[in-house]
């Protein structure tokens, strides 16, 4: 009788732990509310209309379908029944063996919930389709604008959160709105769109080293990002964004500032950190239930050697081969393990050709880092379609400045 | 000073004029109430996850940049005064010397305008995108289903018209949910999707000769559709589609069966045939104002070899071209021409390697029809860019059989 593993969420993790499993001893589930695997790195890419859609995304079932053993089921999860060993879905029960819940990450609004609709993030695909729209909606408003002052706040385009999302959206905005498409356009200066970066803290990627911190900032200020550090949010709405330096009026404002878990897991009774991650075992596995494994977005683990790590696609994807392990290793009674990260390195990219990176301990930036930057993610990219569609959609965009995918579709 | 004119319309017929104004003479706007130019013929792939939103739409303000005397505005017309020579936006009026109207058409639903919720038209690219939501999500709907009554209703896919479109969407469809996806699929037999293509007269294409007609025909029965000549929809509701022959129990519609005029020309008062087209004369004014022109599926026109014109890119794109010189010409003192429609033939495409096609009276059919319907089109595609990403997709379908774009993004 084979084991059944049932897998929530397709994304790094979940995808990664899914192709782990031998086809004679398990019968695995993949249950994702989406039908689509999603390239978040580049999502940021789709909202400056550089990318499709098709280029990030790629169907889960075109992913899987060479893994017999394994089923994939579009469905949201309703509830996690741990004592009894089942996933609640909104019409079926499904009973397991093992559970690995790799459902990611919110974003977070720190408790008002209600600036979401003025400020959307950037996590999944409809995000960066709204996003395009309304940059896209306002410089279209701005040209055609009959009022100045309404014109500029057309042209005023505001990101909340100085980590790599922030960065890197303040720096494809600012190419888009103030180079590459205002030649397009005949009633707008460049000198007229601003684009605004907020941080609260006293640097931009504080993750990164300061060097590259500086890098950034200096890069940033380079392409007319006005960057604000240890500048906080306080209210936003239909005006725009009050900070705590003052009020900018605005028609454009996304969100990069902060997650927290995905909703199924609050629905799970264990301990947990401030932004709703589970603190797992050494083994990823949950207290007291060494079948439920937790990993990538949603799990607190503190690495010995790098504390507690953060939210990002190598963490989970290794974390995702190591949860498969241990369920593999259990069959053959052999002992669970320590999980240990490999940390290869941390990137984020600024505008056009310009990146920062720390490789192995080895910091970069400039073109080189970008060039660095632009392989990693394409190797990673699932599918050689999607790598040839995306490294062609750059090789256009570096040559020509030019933004191919710049439609409003105005969906309802 | 110069001479105003306003186009409406940035589709094939108003793209194609808005090139042809001398820039020391003209000073030209062109009002679309989208950002882009939509190459239609290639949108029922859109439809079925062949190409991309991105692949047939560009933004017109990109291929205008280069005319210094066009200018752009995204508006939606709300009226016409042809007596004082205004056009009249939401937020503005714009006076004009010479006024060329090509706003397009939209579907008919034969007066149940209640039923394109349940069956929408194939125009614009949310309605494409609407479609593929729709078939995708109905196949995982399918799979995932526990009741077999409800899983072949999520199987069953009604196409209404057996024109062109009608005919390009079921052979797409029957190819995408008959053959291609289904490897993906384990819980799905291709004999359970069944494809109906429903058209009131005796043939399909019957713009076409009968010949080609039949061929299409043989080429659609191939593939697993079930073409129902001869019968006429009578309702359409949740449970599905009343026939004239019964009932079909259905979860997806596409209405490809008959177009009316678009609204804006509904406010204009003049003679017009059963579809709203205006009666333009012989040289595309209208009767009573030769400073306004009516183009493209706007207008009905009587060529004098060929009879009234149909709705197709090859009419419009010509008829651009023609007012555009009639307008010049009023300058220059010479008087107006009539216009001669110039009949390059037609195409139609069923499948992902067959088509029907007429060319300068030769008739094709088959693989080779294709080559040459594939061609074309590349050809008529604005942008290098747009025909480079084209062929590439293409020959990624052609060569791999998969549909690369399936994704739900569920847009609210």
């Amino acid at each position: 009788m084979k084991k059944k593993v049932i897998i929530v969420g397709a994304g790094f993790g979940g995808l990664t732990a899914a192709k782990q499993f031998d086809a004679s001893t398990f019968e695995v589930t993949v249950v994702d509310k989406t039908n689509h695997h999603l390239f978040q790195p580049l999502l940021y890419q789709v909202a400056t209309s550089v990318l499709s859609p098709g280029d990030i995304a790629i169907p889960i079932r075109s992913i899987l379908s060479g893994y017999k053993n394994v089923n994939v089921i579009m469905r949201e999860v309703t509830g996690v029944d741990i004592s009894n060993r089942r996933v609640l879905l909104s019409d079926r029960e499904l009973d397991y063996d093992y559970l690995i819940l790799a459902p990611g990450s919110r974003h977070s609004y720190l408790g008002n919930d209600h600036w979401e609709k003025k400020a959307p993030g950037l996590k999944i695909l409809a995000d960066a389709l709204r996003i395009r729209e309304r940059i896209l909606q306002c410089l279209e408003n701005a040209e055609a604008s009959l009022d100045q002052v309404e014109k500029l706040k057309n042209l005023t385009f505001v990101i909340v959160g100085g980590g790599p999302t922030g960065v890197e959206m303040a720096g494809a905005i600012a190419e888009m709105a103030k180079k590459d498409l205002i030649r397009d356009f005949r009633n707008i200066q460049p000198s007229e769109t601003k684009v605004i970066l907020l941080e609260g803290q006293s640097r931009v990627l504080s993750a990164f080293s300061e060097r590259l911190s500086s890098e950034a900032l200096k890069e940033l200020e380079k392409m007319g990002v006005d960057v604000r550090l240890k500048t906080n949010v306080e209210d936003i709405s239909e005006a725009g964004v009050k900070t705590s330096t003052g009020m900018i009026e605005t028609s454009t404002i996304v969100w990069a500032a902060g997650n927290k878990v995905a909703e199924v897991i609050d629905k799970i009774d264990c301990e947990k950190d401030r932004a709703g991650r589970v603190k797992v075992n050494q083994d990823l596995s949950i207290e007291g239930y060494k079948e439920v494994f937790i990993i990538g977005d949603a799990a607190f683990f503190k690495d010995r050697r790098y504390g507690v790590l953060p939210g990002i696609a190598p963490v989970a994807m290794q974390q995702g081969k190591f949860a498969a392990k241990q369920i593999a290793n259990d069959i053959e009674k052999i002992p669970r393990e320590e999980f240990r990260y490999f940390d290869k390195g941390s990137m984020a990219t600024i505008g056009r050709a310009k990146a920062v990176a720390n490789i192995w301990g080895m910091e970069f930036s400039g073109f080189f880092a970008w060039i660095l930057w632009s392989f990693v993610h394409v190797m990673f990219l699932i599918g050689f379609r999607n790598r040839i569609r995306v490294m062609a959609e750059w090789i256009w965009y570096y040559l020509t400045f030019k933004h191919g995918i710049r439609i409003i579709t105005k969906r309802k």
